[in-house]
């Protein structure tokens, strides 16, 4: 069914296979492209206008005019979604890409005679191209690997601008990878405080509480939100603090969590058992819980997307 | 003649407009594509085997295999230049670009149904884009402007690797663009050094003696290391070493060093004159030798190509 | 009625220009001195005591012994408005300055015969010097500008001790100007967390609640903590923490708080809107709330000591 | 005959007593005053251009215009000089400071009729104030007392501009004085490099070489470079380049370098002895040959000054 | 008594003096040792359990298996306190101290024909050694100096796992001394921000609150523990946040807590008076009622000691 | 033979395994103690008194009074080789250990009827216990793995002074080996310099010059030096600067140097290899004049151990 998939690109729709940006595009030269991630429940987008909000606020800070409203952009989306519905199997899930730069830069202006406008696509794709090969981990646990690589701190690129250069992302992920196939990538900033995984937050889970790092060098993720509403409905307090190797290692639980899986349990710290090295109890109950708040069960849905792919 | 020029692009000669990168693709995902910028001089590409044997660094650094080797990648550019050299006007010299990514990322590869290579393009463009709009300069020198935004120290994103995670570059532009059509961007490290522009390196002229930031948190330019070569065999000592703001402001000359201007003087920085405010006598000499060496005059081409616009 | 102004001088009442220190003193060789600014509301000190509290830490810390109690500062204090009360107009308010040096220097001895003491003046004057001037900025608010210049962290000179080694204030001033008038200069640390104004805290509205930055590289102003106290009393929670130019851009709204002026909106930051632009209505709030307090209408005062100037 | 010396006060020549700045002076109020200290080798101003070159580089940063050329100043440098030589002892030198500040803030205009102009002073003292005191140190050595109050690094406030917001000197040098008499602050960066004295620069010799930190978080002192230029000549290479403490207690010799007392040897470093503990042979030599140099017994000159005071 | 006490140590129960470890032994090559100290109340240890979880997390993180489990190791304790509890005096409370190693290395197995394993000891003393000098201090309170050695930050050396690699605390306390007797040594990290005392954890008193530092840069004493729960039991409410020098001068109370004298007020920093110098009542009353909670007079069984020794 | 070995162990004369610290020593307590470690070549010590003096600066930094010379330290050392000398094969070098250590701690005393001393031994051991395992390595070269773990920086504890509070060398240690028996771990400093190995040095060879980082977070080793001096006598320069991951990733080869095994390849950086991936030519040439100066065919010696073990 790939085929039939349509992205809107810069007022078209395209193919999947056609949807290209120049290598005049300030995206490429510059890494100058913010963009964002939702995930559909039951195939409707899940936060949708959270996820377009925060987008507008990077359009903001890098002075980019999308040339239309938030409204628009969200209009356009449930038309990009609606496309391409009849592509999506029924039970599975699907996620929605925005992306926007800058578009071609100024000393190639001649080559685009129509002007230079920003470049805009949406595209969606299902979900098992991400979640399909995770899915046996959400009962195993994953081995957070912390790597020398760190964190870029947001006074030089800030991550809570969801930006595309971070090629330290990549490097994380080549050094995690040594690890092992159940290895993922845990970053720290400077001080050895934990941030973030490459496009996920973390959270560990201490006498009941859960505890996830400071939201300052990383992604303010909108699943990230969710959870720790969540975990106040059912009574489990969330601490928002800087935490570090240590207190991983002395936790009794640990996950991380980011918008197409929703939450992943790390059993391991660096090799090292977190708690008894089985994916723990406020774990288990919180995606449960996610699980009803959103009626689909993502585990069950995750795995059964392995056969598909 | 815009319509003439090809690039070569993943294995095929392409039409420039037609030179697209898949959103799938790592460099559009992780800003994860290196690159090199080579300028001709009378036509022939200079120092192309320096720009490729810092290409080839990158590439081993970030684990890409670019499936040929360097020697390939040389006869493949020389291949490029012939064949566009015809769209090239006598006088005007032009730019080479290469560009590698890991290519599309494996959760996509369903839709690469013929494998996931890199992807790689070489393209060649005349140099007035880039050169033409600033050609007056060279008389006035621009105005140096200490941005607030920093550069990403080389521990978290090493730009001696030179990538395209850098959407600070971009910001650091914006910033600077706001005191005006003559004021470039200088960037600074986290303890007030002057490290690069953005694209460009940074000497300052002392005593007689030039003077650039140590080469850490910068690009290792091809054109600042024939700078210093050529300094030197002028006679002229060349200091590697921190310089901060307070060195600028007391130095007697300053100028920028890129591959396509060569040089680029600066009599201001902040808004205040460097020295008495006019192109310095060292600047001029370095430059006037470079001319020499590389039998073209610098800036009266740069001048000739302002009505090409 | 300048002229009439009377000016505390180590024992003595002076007039205005014959309050002047010495080329030898610690003051003018180190900037040695701390300070105190308070003012009045209806002709009375608004927390003196607090003031005085603050500026006796700050003695404590650079050893200098003020030869009077605590208690005979607030006496002399209260000496010194009443003498001048005669030359402020009704409806104006006024501003009290406390200064403490160590006086002179060691090596300057034999020019003092009578011993080397403290350097100690107290002075006030009419409130429309420093605010007659901003009270159009109440309507349009300011435009928050982040200076390259940093706060100097407190470990090598703490700003919680009101002192006048502060020459960075001055040149962070010198920054923002370059903006526009209405551009005030904004500080941070380096991590990039927000600190303060040149002179003022800085408060941002988000959701319905107040947020400052942590008290660590500020002067933990005694308006911001009536604001802060004054929120609570409202039901708006204010939560002291780190936050960074995105939070800011990210913001509903923000303000300036200082004791002269009391509160000045932000509807800028880097010249792009926070919020819709305009004078939010938390602030506007609390701002009424404040004059309701020391039943004085702060913005209304203000706006009339344009004419008086 | 101290009643007799006159100062240069903004246009004026005043009794020293007389000279005093406004308390409503930038210089009072932000410690925004740079200033230089010239001594007298035979009542010959000694690199007097040097030191107003580097007056005039701090005033080009600060944005002060003082509204006399470096030449005038230099004049009227002569001029001051010329005035109070006859207040001089035939053998004892001075020193000669010059001061310069932004003068009245501007919303105390009103208060300054003829206008808002910077706040000039040149003024002359005998060299035993400062000297005097310390002679019998030149055979002892002094103790460097590593503080735990640190340099403000050059990014915050730049020492290179010999400004007056130093507070953190008088702080240091009250730490350093609880360890007795002979007891000097010498203060290190935030990495534990070696950078001044609060008011000198350091050398160590070791293995017949001089090191000195490298001139960043520091003041470049002019006699600092009369010594690294003596030293040249007479064959000992002198290295800038970062030292830390561990340097100092394994080095040989060490020693301080001021304008007024030229050299001080340093003894022990935080009461541990350096070398045998004694003044070692290469600091002798180099104080012998800089008495040679400008043709008086610098030490003999000292000592001579102990019973005038 | 002494002579009659026993350690046990790797398997064996030997006389005091015997408990010595091989110098091939890692511990002795790396300072790779973790430990615990608990102590008694009426000759119970107090808290055991606690300090065993937190000597198996520094095990964990070392990789090193003390090859029995955590109940094993508790009941091996009991036997050695039971062993020990003739040697000690009705009403004077112990230590014990655990200690664990990865053992002799590798290079030297050949000395070792049993094999390589973790050296373990525990042994406990009489606290009056601890205690017994300092009992005076309950009353007049210590003078706490922030020395020019700062704390090892975390992520070089996490101090939360009690190692033995910290000749940075010796360091600190032959800085202190130089104070006097009453002088303890108060760490700051690079901040600035107060760590910890040299194992002792640190509090101040201000307005009825506690304060302690953000549990980061410290080890999180048991003790530490036991009162934040007490405090909170006696309705005070305790921060762990950042704090530096300024907010100690500025306090009103402020006192160290650590396993054998649970706390000690300190009335002094750097000199200076904290509130009016004397020991506060908040501290008194914490101690007051910790005292009851363990039913010990702590203070007063300090005092006893003193004729002991 | 090793039974036969003696250590000279706090004025006496111990079998090995007799050489053991109290438990009550600061060593154990605080990793309170420093060392040196020398090799011999026929037999004979190399370079005795440069460890000596270097354990000398560490005992005056850290207050520790050794009661004796240098000088009788030397002689004492000569007696120890002298006694073990029959235990040394002909043809294999030993290496000869000194350590010092404050002694038991004061509130141990007690224990200790005949004072508190300093704790002293010196004791040596067959080459081959170090040395004999790493042999194959001289011809395949290791693979150096940057760590997560750092460096702790030089202004916390500073290697230079060669201590045993470095438990961070054997986490880095166990970092290192998940990479295979190969790799040996190479730390870097906060800025990502690079600073030594785990007890050794480390250098790159860049176009025919050797580079190796200051001499700042480094112990300065004494074959470090004595290859700097060699390499300058074969006119080969040798650079003390900062270099990065990107610079060994960019040089032609590299090594790590010490006292036991001299100098040892590394031909991999983190997995990839450094320069063609065989050990260089500058490398071997150093290596082989290294064992001409010293008379001893290094590399053949180290073979020549194998089977010894």
């Amino acid at each position: 069914m790939t085929d039939k998939r349509k992205i809107y690109f810069n007022g078209e729709f395209v193919d999947e296979l056609d949807a290209r940006v120049s290598i005049f595009d300030s995206a490429l030269m510059f890494g100058d492209l913010v963009f964002e991630m939702t995930r559909s429940f039951k195939h409707e987008p899940f936060k949708l206008r959270e996820h377009l909000e925060r987008l507008y606020v990077g359009l903001k800070i890098l002075e980019i005019d999308p040339l239309m409203t938030i409204d628009q952009m969200e209009d356009l989306t449930k038309q990009v979604v609606e496309m391409n519905l009849p592509t999506f199997k029924p039970g599975i899930d699907f996620q929605i890409m925005h992306s926007v730069s800058r578009g071609p830069l100024g000393p190639y202006h001649s080559l685009f005679p129509d002007g230079l406008k920003p470049t805009i696509y949406i595209n969606c794709w299902p979900l098992y191209w991400h979640v399909g090969a995770l899915s046996h981990l959400y009962d195993t646990g994953v081995n957070a690997i912390i790597t020398s690589q760190r964190s870029v701190p947001a006074q030089y690129i800030d991550p809570k601008m969801k930006n595309r250069s971070r090629i330290y992302y990549q490097i994380a992920n080549m050094q995690a990878h040594k690890f092992g196939d159940d290895a993922w990538a845990l970053l720290t900033d400077d001080d050895g405080f934990i941030t973030e995984g490459t496009g996920a937050n973390f959270f560990i889970v201490k006498n009941g509480e859960l505890i996830t790092p400071e939201p300052r060098n990383i992604l303010r993720g909108v699943t990230r939100e969710a959870i720790i509403n969540l975990a106040e409905k059912l009574g489990i307090t969330c601490h928002e603090k800087n935490i570090e190797a240590y207190d991983v290692v002395a936790s009794d639980e640990a996950f991380f969590s980011s918008t197409p899986f929703v939450m992943m349990p790390a059993t391991k710290i660096n090799g090292l058992t977190i708690g008894n090295g089985t994916v723990g109890n406020v774990t288990k109950l919180i995606l449960k819980e996610f699980s009803k708040m959103v009626d689909v069960d993502i585990v069950d849905q995750a795995k059964k997307m392995r056969p598909l792919k």
